[in-house]
């Protein structure tokens, strides 16, 4: 029921948003062409850039005052809080008002960004508000919906939200489903695959009514494409064995260009993060400065191209006049095309289209089409730091479209294969090289261009540039991840961890409580420590010797002290322990709406006063004993999806606990800092560095 | 590298299955149907059948003979150890000979049934050979494959297997990745993943390259298809909302006819094991008896049906003479074709080609569909059961496929689909019914048909269907393994679980060992019971008091035990403890291939002495305490996916051990016997019960 209402939203909205982007941009080109076509050339320049740069001003205003955290991809983070990294504010009513509005004035801006993240953040953003029944701030609550108070049904949510996301930005809905399982989410159960597919297959029926509707016309400058994105269905496609080795090499060297993608964005953020650490004027200056400068490069770059004649016989009215299409007319007469004009002065929806077009081979020349791709390149490298909500998807599948266009076109007529099949490979290589996905982008670019034929040849260029790229450095969201210093629980162990126990990690002083503990105790360790679980012994004379009884949480022993369930002397209060409260206050609070140590008040009387801590506390927590290997616990602790983990010792008789184990006492940094001895013993991946490259950057 | 050999062996193994099908049972039907256009209508029959009938016996004969474990389709088994349950010798290699032959024989022998199933166990057995390093019995053992000695690798092995063999006998590559990880793997991480999705790239390219030469004419009678097997590919697909009811009345129906296709299958499977298990001759005779009556069905229906004078302007030839095509001739006058004797008189795989067909609208007769329809659907519940390989997925796509055209017939002009893509969304619903998939069902039909603007009515269809088909029955392949007994595990806890503490279920006297125990215990413990994992007791003077060390598995003790490692004093033996063993004596063996206690000859002298149990035990087993609740240890035992969980005593100082959870303990009958009164509260799924057929089938 849920799912379904999350897939109306979403599809409504990824609707919305796109009919938003087509016409926004739309009108820009149109105006601008008009004026290009009455040779009136600075002011068409102005218009385009200043309407271009009043678009990205408003989108970083919103973005960097309202809600920083709807920068950038959101791809990264709904990643981090699957994993079980809760950041605030990610999913708070402003970020997602930021995001759709923000995602919608950046990408009409014409900059090189894409509308597939901000698409899976805002539908991962719809499934979490909805999950945890609206939003209390704004006083828009759903009591019905309140049932999901709990991890494991809100992470679920999310990971459908994320499916509807991916399927309403590229109308891929198999595509969304594996997107959230191969991407997306670290736990996977079928019943939660089910809800993802049915998600999806709403979000598909909807979009596909929805279509319907605009194909008669009502839509104002919407495309008037199908379900199908880009097209390139063709009849027979044939392709043989020595098509093959030009194909090896494309997926070789995207995979490099991947990875090289990665290693530069990587690097573009860092230096962007230095700048926006300045302060929020500095962040916004920066946008206004990529946008003009993406401005001068759109208008500037297609002047170096010469007019091409129109061919005789073309399919499309040309040169193009409205919109989008083909052959744009820019600064050329009549009856003459600029073929850079039609890639650069254009969507890159359209841009896309054009690339991947059947029957178009001596369309673009190929000095055009290597401008446009290192353009392109660098342009959605350096356009994806800035502060407005701005995705990958859609630069990388441009950047890749010219790059495999341009190899199809230095292969010529060594090929059976037309230049458009060699664009959709070039993307599908760029894609692997830098995303590192296999079966869902197969399925998405299946999905997007319609072509069954090619699959065998996607699936061979996915394989090779992955398994290149995976050779240089990581994912491009994971690099992102850890720039953002989420702590991302992998899913393997690394081999040092098999050297380690469980014991020699643990570290801290640990704070423990007693079965009925001092409510003046409880308040002192809340306060200076900042653990989320504490243990609970109980001692003489609860049991004859220590006996560790469970683990409480904190916010649970917030909701204690704010109820003030105090007893004038330490004995145990027996079954009505319950009786003044309800199972609402033990549930799950939203992210970052939970009560804080420092708001309890309390008197110096209560202070005084004792607390029995065992009906609130886990009485059957999960342990290891101290002996056990980290790789082993690390299993336990990430299959099982806990966030404490006790340790007990081997040998009972002393103390009852050792430790407590978090997802920090995992991360490789903690443990390599504790013990840097294993550094050296520590199995590395065979992967090449960028020396020279680095250093390059760091000397900009 | 492994990954590639599964990936290239089984697309060639499963190419080699096609073609010796298609030629076997092609030739077969081009003699019959030269014999009927000579009108020696007897001895075509007679032909016919006993054609039929050689296969079927030569293929229940070396299935009952030599290998009984590659009856029926190999889907639940793979299923099952894919869930940790070990079934003996279904990965031998002689299952592998019977399953690949026996599957051949008897799908040319136009029995209904299909190759999906077996061509998955025949992955599957590839990929677990390969993965233990070839099969010892016949010598054919490659060294350096031995590395894959344990549970999880040969686990990730078999399910790449599995995939790669759903991807050959469907040409769907992708398909084949999602139904290993929806329907087969109970565990999944990315790697595998990947994996799959590296040996399914691999068939698909091998199998594009094999058809490519066939397309040559090298191949006998094997089909003109591309990679597409049911190209139903047309340009402009038009639906509106007004089609939408009708599609989902066809969900509706197909997921009750789903249903109850399961459940007569399996009232027929428990009626045939009371046959079977009266011996071999009587499993032979019942699978000679459904193959008479079959080739009396698919001769004899025909008859029933009159002659339809030819279309003019149909784009085949009409009547069809050769071996395959749209309009059969049969007993027919020229001009005339027998639309019956195209669906029966032919294979399955060309039965489904003419009934997805476009263009054909007015090919068939109501009534010759509904024929065709009842007949199969009972022939293949019928089928299954015998002593021969045998699959499901064909017999309910080429059902599904009758059934739904037979509805777009009823609805005729109603509607905007023509009555092959009616067909095509009534294979999905059957499917969906039956098999209860979602993603890998659609993504397989998808691959099957090329038809990606059928897409949101084939998601809708799947959805409609499996809800439907949940609310009264369970999934085929977990009907079947339930039938045979499989203990599988499931990934939920039924919520009595929540009440029953994990003491409550621990049963039975536990054998505990000493650290250091004698030899003659030892071997009187292994004989006298079946236990595979027992907990090893440090007692005084080894401790001060009775502490837990750790688990020893039965496995490991046997080879103790075999390389005689004992001690004439009980004292511990110190780090030169592994001397006499090689890394390889405590590797997992393959499957049936361990070595029994029973074999192990010791002398009386050798009877008492001494064993160090120590440095052979695993010192770190994952533990729970006794109190915990049954649903949240079945959680760690199933994400972890372990075969032993020790309980240890909530208060230290007893007995340091209190039980010993195996997969047996987590089964709903265990606990509902040991627990009656649970039962009682259990919560029941909504399902509506077939009492009234139920009692039919019995009273046959």
């Amino acid at each position: 029921m849920l799912c379904f209402l999350i897939g109306l939203i979403v599809s409504l909205l990824g609707f919305f948003n796109n009919l938003a982007i087509e016409n926004i941009a739309g009108k820009k080109f149109v105006i601008t062409s008009d004026m290009m076509l009455a040779r009136k050339y600075m002011a068409a320049f102005l218009v385009f850039t200043s309407s271009n740069l009043g678009l990205t001003l408003f989108a970083s205003l919103i973005t960097a005052l309202i809600a920083p955290e709807a920068a950038g991809s959101g791809i990264p983070e709904v990643k981090a809080y699957l994993n079980g990294v809760d950041a605030p504010a990610i999913f708070s009513l402003r970020t997602l008002f930021v995001k759709i509005v923000g995602s919608i004035c950046a990408v009409s801006a014409s900059l090189n960004i894409g509308k597939a993240g901000p698409m899976v953040h805002t539908g991962a953003c719809i499934a979490a508000i909805m999950g945890q029944g609206g939003s209390k701030k704004y006083g828009l609550t759903w009591k019905w919906l309140r049932v999901f108070k709990n991890d494991r049904d809100r992470r679920d949510l999310v990971t459908c939200g994320s499916a509807a996301g991916i399927t309403a930005a590229f109308r891929a809905p198999v595509g969304g489903v594996l997107f959230a399982l191969e991407e997306m989410a670290s736990w996977w159960r079928s019943a939660l695959l089910w809800r993802a597919y049915f998600t999806t297959a709403v979000v598909a029926i909807v979009l596909r009514a929805l279509i319907d509707v605009c194909l008669r016309g009502k839509c104002g400058l919407f495309g008037k494409g199908g379900l199908i994105m880009y097209d390139v269905t063709s009849a027979n496609i044939s392709y043989h064995l020595k098509d093959v080795p030009p194909i090896l090499v494309l997926g070789i060297i995207g995979g490099i260009l991947g990875s090289i993608y990665n290693f530069l964005l990587n690097k573009v953020l860092r230096l962007y993060n230095f700048i926006n650490e300045k302060g929020i004027g500095y962040k916004i200056i920066l946008a206004c400065c990529i946008s003009i400068f993406t401005s001068c490069f759109l208008f500037g770059l297609p002047w170096l191209a010469s007019c091409r004649s129109c061919p005789s016989g073309a399919s499309e009215p040309c040169p193009t006049i409205g919109r989008s299409g083909n052959y744009k007319k820019f600064q050329c007469p009549p009856g003459y095309y600029n073929d850079l004009a039609s890639l650069f002065f254009n969507t890159n929806d359209d841009a896309i289209k054009n690339l991947f077009s059947k029957d178009t081979d001596s369309e673009f020349h190929r000095l055009s089409m290597l401008i446009f791709f290192v353009t392109c390149f660098f342009l959605s490298i350096f356009s994806y730091g800035i502060v407005v909500p701005a995705g990958l998807f859609v630069p990388v599948i441009v950047t890749g479209a010219a790059y495999g266009r341009f190899v199809g076109m230095l292969i010529g007529s060594h090929s059976n294969l037309n230049h458009g099949l060699f664009a959709v490979l070039g993307s599908a290589s760029l894609l692997g090289g830098s995303m590192r996905m296999t079966v869902s982008l197969c399925v998405i670019i299946l999905e997007l261009t319609n072509n069954l034929l090619l699959l065998p040849l996607i699936m061979l260029v996915l394989l090779i540039s992955k398994s290149v790229a995976d050779a240089f450095n990581g994912n491009i969201y994971d690099l992102i991840m850890k720039s953002k210093g989420f702590p991302y629980l992998e899913t393997h162990a690394e081999p040092y961890m098999r050297q380690l126990t469980v014991g020699d990690v643990v570290t801290g002083p640990l704070r423990i409580f007693n079965g009925i503990e001092k409510v003046g105790n409880i308040v002192h360790v809340l306060k200076t420590t900042e653990h989320n679980g504490f243990p609970v012994v109980d001692e003489p004379p609860l049991s004859e010797s220590p006996v560790l009884f469970g683990l409480i949480l904190r916010a649970h022993l917030i909701t204690l002290l704010k109820k003030k369930a105090f007893l004038r002397t330490p004995t145990p209060i027996g079954p009505d322990a319950f009786v003044q409260f309800s199972s609402d206050d033990f549930a799950k609070k939203g992210l970052g709406n939970g009560d804080k140590i420092e708001d309890i008040e309390l008197s110096e009387e209560e202070m005084e006063m004792f607390m029995d801590l065992h009906p609130f506390t886990n009485g059957t927590p999960y342990t290891v004993v101290e002996t056990m290997s980290l790789a082993k616990a690390l299993i336990l602790f990430r299959e099982v999806g806990l966030r404490h983990l006790l340790v007990v010792p081997k040998v009972p008789g002393g103390v009852p606990v050792v430790g407590i184990l978090t997802r920090h006492d995992f991360m490789p940094e903690h443990i390599l800092h504790l013990h840097p001895s294993s550094a050296r013993g520590r199995w590395k991946r065979l992967r090449f560095q960028f020396p020279s490259l680095g250093r390059l950057i760091r000397e900009l």
